[in-house]
């Protein structure tokens, strides 16, 4: 069959399984609805019955590689719950290539339907922080995930591509410093008792 | 002149105002030293005598969309100047199309000559915090500004060429909201007088 064919309309699983292949192997400036269409041998336009343009493919991209970031137990102290969130959500991203530049433009979007970002706080408020102030703490945190992590990936398809050697710059360290202060700044925040 | 003439090597400015004239009409996806050079006028290669690749020439754009960021007076309190600092490297992201994701990919190079990150580190240090915890606040406050400011001009874009509404969020209040929490973090960490 050749994408001349009669498209044939796969199941909107196959269109985000192929894509998010490209995504691994390939990196985000290769992921194209035509390039999606090739290797499901469809002609483009089929894409559409699923996903109405490539934004909302990138959001569906992006809410599959955040499915697994969930909150832990209640039991769990909500700091620590916090940081675990974190944590997870920075090792989601590093698992796909470029995965935390598609999920800043997944957020961008505002068309995600990943609830990370609830969780957050959802934590913060059970902590007993003011609904604005556990808004500022996802904001931080958020944004220490997404930011460090996408300037790792950047530097690893550098060195990926012969460009630059691989960076010696520690990451996860970075990041458990940056996100302590912030929690820090969160405990601050906690209504005296 | 065409593209075929003898190259005229133009000056290390010129390049460098051409790219920029380029990202703020055109952003970063459509700047390539092939493109850079036609507006100049030369061949290609006509540029590498300046940069030794594009991301050296990126790494200069980036530095110079950064240049005018300084420290304020050491007389301000060191808390003020950390806000401050943080506030006008928001301010000079915003300030060109893309100007966030072009600094963070600079970043990444390490090539960077921009003094930003030092100047945070600087402030926190005169405050009184150890030099692990001031480079915990300069990459705390680093990410917050660079991964919020790449969302907002990921979604200026998006609106831009018709794909999404503009945003409704206030990405101003969520910026200032999570800066002042990471400082509360920061003067938490003060050893106590």
């Amino acid at each position: 069959m050749t994408a001349y064919a009669v498209p044939v309309v796969n199941s909107r699983d196959d269109v985000l399984r192929t894509a998010l292949t490209i995504l691994r192997q390939y990196g985000l400036a290769d992921l194209s609805m035509r390039r999606v269409a090739t290797e499901l041998d469809v002609r483009p336009s089929a894409l559409y019955w699923h996903f109405t343009n490539k934004q909302a493919l990138l959001t569906a991209m992006a809410d599959t590689v955040l499915s697994g970031v969930l909150p832990r137990s209640d039991r769990m102290r909500w700091d620590r719950q916090l940081e675990r969130l974190a944590l997870d959500l920075r090792a989601a991203l590093l698992a796909v290539t470029d995965g935390a530049e598609l999920v800043s433009i997944s957020q961008a979007s505002g068309l995600s339907s990943a609830a990370i970002g609830d969780h957050f706080v959802a934590a913060a408020r059970r902590g007993g922080l003011s609904a604005r102030d556990a808004t500022a703490v996802r904001t931080a945190v958020w944004q220490l995930v997404i930011g460090l992590t996408i300037e790792e990936q950047t530097r690893a398809q550098m060195a990926g591509i012969g460009a630059l050697p691989p960076s010696d710059r520690e990451f996860d360290r970075e990041f458990a410093d940056g996100l302590a202060l912030i929690l820090d700044g969160a405990r601050h925040r906690l209504p005296a008792s």
